[in-house]
């Protein structure tokens, strides 16, 4: 293979080199947009250039001719331009797929591209050390960091563009972050419950030391609490959000004497399990037991009865994500940096007055 | 801001001229690298370049260190090499969300970056037309591709190296390819409705003129065929694959005189659908009605009885064309073209005898 004729700059070491000619590479590149903006506006080369420089002496009309292309340039081209990396460190089921889906989406209407890292392996992932010197990555969008908070606002203050969607833990001052307002969203469920007479109500809360887990749980003892009701431990289960461990935490409560006459359920997951466990013990949903979830995926249509639960605003959460990382992109403080999405509560057949 | 010294090519345009500097880059970056590994290996940068042109003149121990190194930074830095682009022209729920996740999870032990494109709006997208002149796109895994075959058969003698996952229409010869082996599959369910004594066997098929569902149809087919059973057209729908689409599908096959004493359905969220028609009939099942799906995901475990249906092997899917597309990208021609991964048939309670 025969390399082309570039002459070599002296006294630099390869890696110097490449940087300094990449940089002559955008710069011609640049100098080539400029041509193509002339010749569609059939002004000179100069001229475009001294509008883009904000030079006075550029004519209004010119200055807007001008600016107009530049601005359709701007929206046929930016997909070569920048590219976010999305990671999501857990399989890409209901939930977290709709999110990807819709953060997917929302970038391509931006014309920006998205870099993937999905599953479980993202756990492990040191992804964020090395981010900011990626090559060819311009900002993050992070759904569920298990990083813990001085790592985020590292990754702030090395000036890397990111939000976080669903933070694990109460994200840091200063970073932009999207979640669903959990504990409203566990308050209604509870008071629905409440409202339907139930005073004996069990909670399989989710993993403790997780956001939602708490703010979720602060939400039922709340709503309980007003209702003049404290949760007692034996009536409170911490499960891994799976169908699995959702009906053996179930199964327990159920067979608490005297029994509670409803379970509240960290999601919709957890609440699938407290339906079949009170299938095999004979149990009548929602005769004998009242069930609620969380989240309102297509399991809670599934199910007979369906399933009461919290509907999250997860395609919303996934727009209003890129629509903040692209603020911060451009340079502006996000208005509002920690967004919580209303949640609706969803009445479905699992349950009913005690 | 000042530019580097680098002298240009007479009587090349700016492009051109980009592909230049751009492929001498790629130059001093491989010299680079041949310095490292000569460095770490003790041995010179000539030798080094013998080795890598499997030039005989060097000493099997000296041949093995430098192989060695070479893996090694292989394995170190390919992330920054190769891109996969990776279209899915739906949400990412469950069934695409799996083997998307899977796509990903195996992508990054190779060390390759994955450019997703997912959400309906990959159904209007003119993306394989650009694709072989993307920048810093180096194949693609394109999930059910809505395009007809010749444009992939024209991507493909473009040079461009991609795996179809799922193909929607019969994948092209030379085309490499990975799906479900959707037919035996099919014959394996309406083959167990029959050994519980169906014979009245009544079919909510998926959309015409899409792959999976017409060999599914004609693993259905089959079966009833070689039990000596026409399906006839009464007993025949085809929907979108949809609870809601089901629903109303088996709602009219339920109201036929004679009742059909089982349903085999496209995927199993048209069995969720089928299983609320008979609901809201009065119908138990499996007692009054067999019902059977498709898929195995989520809701397969979630209904009430749990659905009889067919494991897709998804995540095996994803792990194949990745390895399908190492071969491609190798410049190795595929062993298998069409690689058809077998299907599992799981049975639950909806399901029984007649």
């Amino acid at each position: 293979m025969k390399h082309p004729a570039v002459s070599r700059v002296n006294g630099l070491d390869d890696f110097r080199y490449i940087d300094l000619v990449e940089r002559k590479i955008e710069h011609v590149k640049q100098r080539a947009s400029l041509r193509d903006i002339a010749a569609e506006t059939g002004v000179s080369i100069a001229t475009v250039s001294r509008v883009l420089n904000d030079h006075v002496s550029v004519a209004p009309r010119t200055r807007d001719l001008v600016l107009q292309a530049v601005e359709r340039r701007r929206q046929e081209t930016p997909a070569r331009l920048r590219t976010v990396y999305v990671r999501c460190p857990y399989v890409l089921t209901d939930y977290f797929g709709l999110i990807v889906s819709s953060i997917a989406e929302t970038l391509k209407l931006h014309g920006l591209r998205l870099l993937l890292d999905a599953g479980e392996s993202g756990q492990q992932s040191d992804a964020l050390k090395v981010l900011p010197r990626e090559a060819g990555v311009d900002a993050a969008i992070l759904i569920l960091p298990p990083e813990e908070g001085d790592e985020l606002v590292a990754l702030s203050e090395s000036g890397f563009p990111f939000v976080v969607v669903d933070p694990r833990t109460p994200p840091p001052p200063d970073i932009a972050a999207v979640s669903a307002a959990h504990s409203s969203g566990a308050r209604a469920v509870a008071d629905h419950l409440i409202g339907l007479g139930h005073r004996d109500i069990a909670v399989i809360a989710g993993p403790e030391e997780w956001l939602a887990g708490d703010a979720r749980l602060a939400g039922h003892r709340a709503a309980l609490a007003k209702a003049g009701v404290l949760l007692t431990p034996d009536r409170l289960r911490h499960v891994e959000a799976t169908t699995a461990h959702g009906k053996r935490a179930a199964a327990e409560l159920l067979d608490l004497e005297p029994r509670p006459t409803a379970i509240v359920c960290f999601n919709d997951k957890v609440a699938v399990g407290t339906l079949q466990a009170a299938r095999e013990r004979g149990l009548r949903v929602p005769e004998d037991l009242s069930v609620a979830g969380f989240d309102d995926i297509d399991l809670a249509e599934a199910t007979d009865p369906g399933l009461t639960t919290v509907r999250q605003p997860l395609q919303e959460m996934g727009r209003i994500a890129v629509t903040q990382l692209m603020r911060v992109l451009d340079g502006h403080q996000p208005e509002a940096l920690h967004i919580e999405l209303a949640t609706t509560l969803v009445v479905r057949g699992s349950t009913a007055a005690v």
